[in-house]
């Protein structure tokens, strides 16, 4: 069994050369409350879930993204409403979100 | 299947505090030595490996820590030995490498 039911990566890497990142599109905020929202859920323990930060994780053209181990699940994300849904529907009830899936 | 076959990511976390963190063992630098490594085996492809760096993964009492998605396997190590091993097992062979496994 997984040391954490989710692991969760956000990438929130910044180029500064104006090429895509994803931090441009605001993903430490997001990562940001992400944990704070899984925080106050009560996920946030071995065993439920963890919410990182990442370096590149080299699928910039398709970001702002986030990587949820160990299902290898990969979603993009515009608002927090989005992040919302992932946290509800995957983290909580272990539905993929099929809309924000890359 | 995963986007990348193993998934790799070194906490590379800083406590200012002098609380046990990740960095004051060199994590950044065997991170870097292990991405240069992987890139020069050809590994470094999507379909392949990918290493990256990550926050605070909340194991620090264990750290340095590493693990490995979409397996999920934890480990620690002391030195650039202990790198070559886990790529050369665990991501060339797929063989985990239980001497470091937290």
């Amino acid at each position: 069994m997984s040391y954490y039911k989710h692991h969760v990566f956000f990438c929130t890497n910044l180029r500064e050369d104006g090429r895509p990142c994803c931090q441009r599109f605001g993903a430490q905020a997001m990562r940001d409350y992400a944990k704070k929202r899984c925080k106050d859920l009560g996920l946030a323990a071995p065993g439920k879930v963890r919410i990182n930060t990442a370096g590149c994780m080299d699928r910039c053209a398709e970001g702002p993204v986030v990587v949820v181990y160990p299902e290898g699940t990969w979603y993009t994300y515009v608002d927090q409403e989005d992040i919302d849904e992932i946290i509800d529907e995957h983290l909580l009830n272990g539905r993929v979100v099929e809309r924000l899936r890359i």
